[in-house]
């Protein structure tokens, strides 16, 4: 539990000072003019008075019990503070000190003495190379951090991975005039970690909305487990910092080169339901929606204007942030021409015309609020000289309070009627000064209500794979780290009931009857030697091979040219078909990524392709298919038959089920697979699969 | 001249009254509160003082000159205005008054006869339905506008066509201390129009920057023209309003589909090389950083923070943005080694740490500046406690003083340290909330460079057309506003030396040997009827023909099918080779916009299209073919060799001669064009003209 450490009932300040720009003093100086519940006890040698407060020369002279540190000595007397706070029972010491992980092999081992230390003590330590947290509970008040956006009471609770983005969530909260929940940034997460943090805040029932930053995951898989649980219930906003695009998607259709971390992060934000942001503004206008409206059931915006033009811009904005229009029913389109304006346009946007007062707005907004077709409400609200501002903000008070759609508003004034914006958002109404801002928040909480309604996908338990055969032929790999024979790939992918060619191994020239009764004819002969890397090149596939003496004289020049140390493989040929690619890529800390996209142009050139955490729902596999810009090519186009979704669905399931079940299969890349219209199965015509 | 407008030397207001809320009212005040440089003359027939001025019964009571007059009277009342205007020598009259073509015809009926009454005068009419024009000049001091943000003197002038926009544009220079130099929002533009104000500001010293919004272009070519002429001297910014993605790109591969109001405004902006933007806050953040600092000469940014994590959001939202990342010399990084602290990372971006100093954030924007890798800065400051702020941005503003490269700031902090802001800003510095908007106003700067930087392009004279040939055949058409037979088209595209197959039409079974002579074999048998439209479907084209024999059994079939009336044609057969479409159609006031994409699947379902305003130079061709996201598949991929771009190029520069030398060309659909590696001329092998 993290009581200790966000609802501390005393802390003290090792290395307090009078310095007034050292990290003590300010901790210290935050704690007492944010009014900490508790006491405060800063620890000095040279004792005296540290502010308005005593200082002790050890922690062990302070007479109280005390659940919290913050240490920020040099970290060369680390080992001996965190000593004394053991042997004086702290339950938490946050480090801010640096000097650990940051600066390499020898920060590292100073991390993992002082996690030693303190566990033998049972006490748990935050950071280090930290900023500390915050609690604005009123019943706590603990700003146990050295940073300077003032705090008050909120409900949006920050955890951070660095202090200069934390602060700057804070900072915008603060400046809309919201307070904000819990706070953590938490450097570099040697012993309490971010995803203990996070269940922390979801279970905290002041925390309304989680807004967090992470540079790096440190336990992937405890982060998309914890996030999981809390998403149903609680949004997460999320930015992953350090995903430049440029690096994001290499150009290779190869598996491997695809995966990177903020693929990673992306697959996993998706399967835990957290709300996935680029940009720090749009994450932390849509965390302000969020804290002060009810989340949208659908994504269908009705617009309310005073002037035509930025109406316009407020519909462009919305329909590019990947909302959509509502229209209005008969009776709603009655209701408003009833109540407006003989000027009014009762469009989407309704225009109610600047001279419009308090009873058009409400009666606006109303109407609005009670369409079936809206799901949210965007009011663009230029200032007029001649209208009564304040009873508009009350009776936009009145049209929106207990509503359970959204309502955001844009209001472009200057100073002299900023009134108007406070009392806006005294009213719980979020106020932005762009569309743009209020477009892609309200579009960020209906992101959410998407996630969130997703049907809760199952894994499928009628696979009917035959794991043993997968163990057998794993096994034999097992170790080596290289790639699977073409033969053992197959039968691995048949094992797992993925569609493959049939196939037989031709090692002499009399095996080549025995080789076509058993795939058949039209038949491909392929090469099959670590010397050979560009096969087609070599002369090491013939394609289109029709009848035993055709395959008998290939057999013959193919073996004259690879030698007798090569295996050569005769193939079932299958008709052309729509090209798919499925890979499997290790994602460390989290398991397997499975990647998919199209074949071809639409990887290499479009970067076309999806990631998901493996093993798949049927959902997960149906998202990653509608996920990819090319899934019309999939559904048919040009009065084309579209391929078997199902077919496709089943292979992603399957292919995600064999690499969850075998970690160590590393990589796995089926490309090209061919696939069919309903009717006719799905084959995997070539494959790699690398075991480690 | 529009100096009577913008610069009047005397200003009547008709329909001035007492009534606080009413715009004649409010635009008295508004000059007035601006201190006017000219005498005001409020017009009203009750006589009496408006507010502290003598009000004239009638505007030819008032003894002086009268160059402009703001009029919001019921639009009844406007003939007998104009007239008492004209009468009195008034150059030009601001029509506030709505009731004109907002409404419908009547309104188009009263707009047109208002006009011919001034123009009776040799006077001019802005608007109607307009919200008036300002001149921050401190010798003019015109704020003939009834809006409400104040006006102070800057170098942005505007253009907006509703006032809704126009306030938020000025609004956001007024929020960070700047004014702007003039402004117009025109409304109805039934008179003067937009390219007139826009050339206005263009030769208007006093004028850096131009911003424009628009909903719709009255006189696109003019627009083209006028903007061309600014755009090598002055930035112009511009949205286009009501451009929803939704609507912007159909989803048929049919040019006449494709084009729209949208990408007929991209086509124009490219051309005259204005920079164009979809979101107003990013538009209005690049035109603050160009109003104080220089435009960068390329695109490649260096970082410098005081703290990690905002860094790495920097970098993230620079690259999204279109930016590249600076390198450093082995001197830059000495220098920045030698000023900075030890713990400081000299990468980019450098982390200069949180208590650096007045002299190391000198030292790190200097060394930048001074490096040749790097064509702009960004500052992103998280104010620190403990360092001297006014001698930060001191040292800031003596390192950004005269350089010839942008230098903008995020700064992260609160209000009680707000003055740094504003002192940066007075030191002509811009300054953001965060690294986005930083990031898309110096890339909004480098495109606008990017756009001036271009080589000026040439029209070909070397073509060597056979205008008359083309003159001939389209004027058989001419007036019917139907499609060409597949020869006449095919006969078209060869005289103005674009590939096409070889062809003959077979009348009658006598006909195949020497159709077959010359179009050789393999050869297509096409049908050609406006009854057949699916002819694949239907049976109307044979592929493949490989002698007379086959030629004369397909042509006899085909006839029997098709009956005596319909047109059939042999055609040389072309080797596959990589499809491309060449489009061009109508775009009404503007001339013919030219379409190029890949085929199939790259048009129909990844939208990969541009357009371009005909006819192209090879730069603006080049620029097509680089426009698309599919280039690379041109280029060659997989080890397949590219195709030849030269030739497509020329392609596209002969079909957008001949459309915009035939302007009753409405629709050419060159679809597909066969496109070969070089060596092999590209061939159109189907197409679709039509002829108004």
């Amino acid at each position: 539990m993290l009581d200790a450490l966000f609802k501390p009932r005393a802390i003290a300040i090792i290395g307090a000072s009078n310095n007034p720009y050292s990290i003590g003093n300010i901790v210290i100086r935050n704690l007492l003019e944010h009014k900490f519940q508790g006491p405060i006890f800063p620890i000095n040698p040279k004792g005296g008075h540290i502010q308005c407060l005593k200082a002790y020369k050890s922690i062990l002279d302070v007479p109280d019990e005390i659940d919290l540190v913050n240490i920020s000595v040099q970290y060369k007397l680390i080992p001996s503070v965190i000593e004394e706070c053991g042997k004086k029972g702290v339950k938490f010491a946050i480090v801010h000190s640096a000097g650990f992980k940051e600066v390499g092999e020898e920060g590292i081992r100073r991390e993992r003495q002082m996690v030693e230390l303190a566990h033998k003590y049972g006490m748990r330590v935050f950071g280090p190379n930290s900023q500390g947290v915050q609690n604005a509970d009123p019943e706590i008040m603990a700003y146990a951090n050295f940073t300077f956006v003032p705090m008050k009471p909120g409900n949006v609770s920050i955890v951070a991975q660095g202090g200069g983005m934390g602060e700057l969530l804070k900072l915008h909260l603060h400046k809309v005039g919201l307070g904000h929940r819990m706070y953590a940034s938490y450097g570099n997460e040697c012993d309490l970690t971010m995803p203990e943090i996070l269940e922390y805040y979801g279970k905290d029932e002041g925390t309304r909305v989680i807004m967090m930053q992470t540079e790096s995951f440190k336990d992937p898989k405890k982060f998309l487990e914890v996030a999981s649980r809390i998403t149903p219930h609680k949004p997460i906003l999320a930015i992953k910092a350090g995903r430049t695009r440029e690096g994001s998607v290499a150009v290779s259709s190869h598996t491997g080169t695809l995966v990177d971390q903020a693929a990673m992060a992306t697959a996993m934000f998706k399967k835990a339901g957290v709300v996935q942001f680029y940009d720090s503004d749009e994450m932390i206008k849509t965390a302000i929606a969020m804290s002060m409206q009810p989340i949208p059931k659908g994504r269908r915006i009705g617009i309310i204007t005073n002037t035509g033009g930025p109406g316009i811009q407020a519909v462009d904005t919305a329909v590019d942030s990947g909302l959509e229009l509502s229209k209005w029913s008969d009776e709603g389109r009655a209701r408003l021409k009833a109540s407006l304006y003989a000027e009014a346009s009762l469009g989407n946007p309704v225009d109610v015309v600047a001279t419009a007062g308090p009873d058009h707005f409400h009666a606006a907004v109303d109407t609005l609020l009670h369409e079936d077709g809206v799901d949210m409400v965007m009011v663009y609200f230029v200032t007029a000289p001649f209208v009564d501002l304040p009873a508009i903000a009350k009776r936009l008070k009145d049209a929106t309070t207990g509503a359970d759609k959204p309502v955001v508003c844009v209001v472009c004034t200057i100073d002299k009627w900023a009134a108007l914006i406070h009392q806006l958002r005294e009213s719980s109404i979020p106020v932005y000064e762009f569309a743009e801002d209020a477009s892609r928040s309200l579009a960020g909480m209906s992101r959410y209500h998407a996630l969130r309604a997703r049907v809760a996908g199952e894994l499928r338990s009628d696979l009917g794979v035959d794991k043993a055969a997968a163990t057998r032929l794993i096994t034999a790999y097992q170790g080596k780290d290289e790639y699977m024979s073409q033969m053992d790939a197959f039968d691995l992918l048949a094992a797992y009931g993925i569609g493959v060619p049939k196939r037989a191994a031709i090692k002499a020239p009399g095996d080549v009857a025995a080789a076509s009764a058993k795939v058949g004819f039209p038949c491909v002969l392929k090469v099959e030697s670590s010397k050979v890397i560009h096969k087609s090149e070599a002369g090491g596939v013939v394609l289109g091979i029709g009848d035993v003496k055709a395959l008998q004289s290939a057999y013959d020049a193919m073996r004259g040219k690879f030698g007798p140390e090569a295996s050569l493989l005769a193939l079932e040929q299958k008709p052309a078909g729509r090209e798919v690619i499925i890979g499997a890529t290790e994602a460390p800390g989290l398991g397997t990524l499975v990647m998919f996209g199209l074949g071809g142009v639409f990887v290499e050139v479009m970067k076309d392709v999806v990631f998901s955490v493996a093993p798949l729902t049927d959902r997960e596999a149906d998202e990653m298919i509608g996920g990819i810009r090319g899934e019309a090519v999939l559904k048919g186009i040009r009065g084309q038959a579209g391929v078997d979704l199902g077919a496709i669905r089943d292979l992603l399931v399957r292919t995600s089920r064999l690499a969850a079940d075998f970690p160590n299969v590393v990589e796995m890349d089926l490309n090209p697979i061919l696939t069919y219209p309903a009717g006719q199965a799905p084959c995997a015509v070539d494959v790699r699969i690398r075991v480690r």
